[in-house]
């Protein structure tokens, strides 16, 4: 007999994601993934679910009952985390899609996420240290110097370092055009930093050796805004050049956040070059800056690009694993019977009644769209990274296009789908006797960091479809079309779906078209909807996604003893019918250039 | 100076609510409420927001984080729980609403929603007590006896004892046909009862001297499903003839539920008839019937239309203080800079951003919204409860169709609307420093206690638009088009407003139309998109309250120096020009038959 299903993820599903729909083992022709092959890439994705459900899974609760404690310097986190975290970097995950020559294994990305989506399903916040210390790690990989690579990458790699991303401030959320902390350059070509960070995850705990912070600061005279931050390199412990550990630097954590979710994340407020310690002799924390002053900010957003496809994939995997878990609920609960039923007749599961049947759908439309998209979007990091010259840059103008919505739109959907999983249990999905709560709670963070929701709106409408002539617009819709064009030569639903979503794309070119016109003259109007903006464009996406997984059903609908096939084909018949049609309204809006919000005086409130 | 405007609820609102629109006053000419007048009425408002603000908000936060305890057979609270009751009885606020003759102030039922709304939003755990209370005292007075009444409820009245309400079981939830619990009669008329009760508020706590629980429970013998439910009281003492305490009764606490929020309010499992106490020598819960045997069901709903109606409120109270103090939030933290600007220009507060704006005026248009409706179903409470037979009966009519709304949409939108003002701090919205994440957590609840979301959808369509012919849309619609109509005669915004609610009324009729000829053959299908319909109909009716609102403002509008009017006005437009068409996709929807959640099988998903 074989196993009940997981509930953490579906491994039916991402199986058929990276082998029927996204050929990821055609990747394995290409130079960097020579060694790996449709097996080895099977097995890390087992083994990943492996780990997953036995080291992350069991203290997924326990983490959350039991917040992390400030104790003098040092922060208390329960042990089952660096259990894990070991686990995790024994398996070779943390530098799972790295290069060799840092330790790497040349994993597909695509892959590599797909082994993450089991991570951040069982335990989002443990699950968050590697995803913060590999983010930083691909920073240092790609714009420090081979000296920082070697002595902070490669500890990185082995699991005996972690790193942070130290970018807000007490007064500088969404906007780092206004952080302070200063970076004084110093004779030897070092830094001594001075500041106030904010909403610093795994910036203080004692389950590496040492952590890396990678720090914005302002070197004096530098330019006002984001133009004048650097980027540093700020070590816990200073690194000997033989990579034995020195001096503790003067960066120490002087408070905790405590979260209404996400509880097993430590959340820290470092305070840097107080004169708590005494690098050298003196009070400062020491930096190294990595490239050339004034370019931090470019440069964290290669890891703020990478960190947003994570969090929406974390995102995708909470709602992900809550659905499974609404569901095994749904179908083993009786409650109630069939409308009109005798009253002393049996009772009936609750994926009898329509209406949980309902949300199950809702749930499932929301969190296999997301899952299909952010894999989507690591195959295109994939293309971006060994294509062909015009394959990579046809990535590039598309990853542009799709980031902020493969951020936002898990965020905001997967969030909508713990809601839903806590309803379809009831008074018992608002307990913590079931993890749907907690689900829900972890969840609220994403639309939060990694730049807000407004922010990705901003991104994409302000910055992103109108780059280059609108090529990025131009290359999605494009593939849209390309889309359709396969959907009515399919024929049978797929053609329907694809009238559905033909007029949607039309409208939001026209619509960008129009928007991009108000902008020329009134920047503030033109921006002033920009949410509704993504919100629709973000489901237009999710729509083409579903399309793409129906066309890649291929020989499965006509023989689907599992139901797999019509399961997919119902869910996409869901969000095409159901959620698709919701846009129209959005763009209604955005096309009458309503001045609601924009007219709104604060006294008026 | 002015004191600073509350961030727990709004007076000017109130005040423009009960007075300018629902002229509370006036019914002060009616014999019950006679000995009230306006000044009573702002009197008792005012007291109550006193005591919300001073006895109740200050504890919120540590009832969330210190959840009751069972010890033993005991529930331990924080003391603060008991203050703030006792003060609230003290007030006379318990019989507020009741009857003179059980000790009641007879205030109108609209007035005393009003004072009610106060405390939800300053502590609903806390407020959760008394709101079970009367509700139980409410029943025994519509249907138990004069000794009953004397007994149970005028304890009630003076804060001595407090009451519960035991429907469900651990094997029925939404369906009550399910329960299982036992009542035996009693050669004495008394009857013995036996089984297990879950999710009842307030089951255990050493707040009063008495528990007095309404307890659903079947005779043997009697019809299978619904029909055959009676209804007891079942008091945790027993209560003597002299009205002192005797015997403890068998019902007993045997474990608790922990939850997501609202911690403050104990939610237990009862036990009853385990025999762990043994009035008069043997096991067994005595209880007493209340009015005839099988007729438990339609009493208790009774209860649950003003629970419904309080649910309702106390979903709109969470969202309303969020709204609050996000605002407050938004116009006092500085963050970036208006589109385009210098960036060493000075940053500007967060109201400065349009999408802001957006947030906090769909907040505005929810939350304020959300408040009419219940205030205006508490005005035709007060009409069923006083005005003339012509008057009663539309009240009647009307409050039928409203009721699931009043419980469902403000539990929907309210909650969107604590999303949204977690999402106006930030990172600071999603810490236990702020109340934004408690309010989110504590409002979580609304949608699934008192009839699921789904329940009251299938109870609008099912049952209430259909009754009678359909008198009750009947009657809607045409209360509808008289607002209608006098917006085309004022012109102005109003003018516009109308034409945009006009033709979605229309479409609701036609639909329902549809649906009842789909009901005549196919049951299921009728109600496999009943929550789609619900919503739909919410929204209009939410469109419409806030057009009476526009209207009357009346002078106000010319003379506006608070800027109250033009905000009315705002959130208006907002909610008629961005909220009100999204029903269109619903109506299409609904009118297109869509069967996608009707043919989902278990095992497709």
């Amino acid at each position: 007999m074989s196993p009940l299903p997981s509930t953490v993820m579906s491994r039916a599903d991402l199986d058929f994601l990276l082998h029927d729909w996204l050929r990821v083992s055609e990747l394995c022709g290409r130079e960097r993934y020579a060694d790996h092959s449709r097996e080895t890439i099977d097995a890390v994705v087992g083994l990943s679910a492996e780990l997953a459900e036995k080291y992350f899974a069991p203290h997924n609760r326990k983490s959350d009952l039991n917040e992390p404690r400030l104790v003098g310097e040092e922060v208390e986190l329960i042990p089952e985390i660096a259990e894990a975290l070991r686990r995790f970097a024994d398996a070779d995950l943390v530098g799972a899609a790295m290069d060799s020559r840092v330790g790497g294994m040349q994993l597909p990305y695509t892959a590599y996420l797909a082994c993450m989506a089991w991570f951040y399903a069982a335990n989002v916040s443990t699950a968050a240290y590697p995803l913060l210390t590999t983010g930083n790690a691909n920073l240092l990989i790609e714009h420090g110097s081979d000296e920082q690579v070697d002595r902070y990458v490669k500890p990185m790699v082995e699991g005996r370092f972690t790193g942070t991303m130290c970018l807000s401030e007490p007064q500088a959320g969404s906007n780092l055009a206004d952080i302070t902390t200063r970076a004084e350059p110093q004779p030897d070509g070092t830094y001594r930093l001075f500041g106030q960070k904010m909403w610093i995850s795994g910036g203080e705990h004692q389950m590496s050796e040492n952590i890396i912070h990678l720090v914005l600061a302002k070197v004096p005279g530098s330019p006002a805004g984001t133009r004048g931050i650097s980027l540093f390199v700020v070590p816990k412990f200073l690194v000997n050049e033989d990579g034995s550990l020195g001096e503790r630097n003067d960066v120490v954590i002087t408070g905790l956040n405590h979260k209404m979710g996400f509880r097993g994340t430590v959340n820290t407020m470092p305070t840097l070059g107080q004169g708590m310690h005494t690098p050298g002799g003196r009070p400062g924390a020491v930096g190294y800056l990595v490239g050339e002053e004034n370019t931090g900010l470019k440069k964290m957003f290669t890891m703020m690009n990478e960190a947003r496809l994570g969090v929406g994939l974390g995102a995708t995997a909470l709602g992900y694993t809550g659905y499974l878990k609404s569901l095994d609920y749904a179908r083993n609960r009786p409650q109630g019977r069939s409308v009109g039923a005798d009253p002393s007749s049996p009772q009936v599961m609750l994926t009898g009644h329509a209406d949980v049947r309902r949300m199950l759908l809702a749930q499932k439309s929301y969190v296999e769209g997301a899952l299909a998209l952010g894999l989507f979007c690591a195959r295109l990091v994939d293309d971006e990274k060994t294509g062909s010259p015009e394959e990579a840059a046809t990535a590039t103008t598309l990853l542009d296009v799709l980031t902020p919505i493969a951020k936002s739109w898990p965020s905001q959907w997967c969030l909508k789908a713990n809601e839903l999983a806590v309803q379809v249990l009831g008074g018992a999905g608002y307990t913590i006797d079931y993890d749907v709560e907690q689900h829900y709670r972890d969840n609220r963070l994403n639309p939060i960091h990694e730049g807000t929701h407004g922010i990705q709106a901003q991104d994409l409408l302000g910055r992103k479809v109108l780059a280059g002539g609108g090529a990025g617009l131009a290359a999605l819709s494009e593939r849209i079309a390309a889309t359709c064009d396969r959907a009515e030569a399919a024929g049978g639903p797929a053609e329907g779906f694809a009238a559905l979503l033909r007029p949607r794309v039309t409208r939001l070119i026209e619509v960008t078209t129009a928007l991009a016109g108000v902008g020329a003259t009134d920047p503030e109007a033109f921006l002033a909807d920009a949410t509704e903006y993504l919100e629709a464009a973000g489901h237009i996406v999710i729509a083409w996604i579903w399309l793409e997984q129906v066309l890649a059903l291929g020989g499965r609908v006509d023989d689907d003893s599992d139901g797999f096939a019509a399961g997919k084909r119902q869910a996409a018949a869901y969000f095409l019918q159901r959620e698709l049609p919701l846009v129209d309204a959005k763009f209604d809006l955005l096309a009458a250039g309503d001045r609601t919000t924009l007219d709104m005086r604060d006294d008026w409130f």
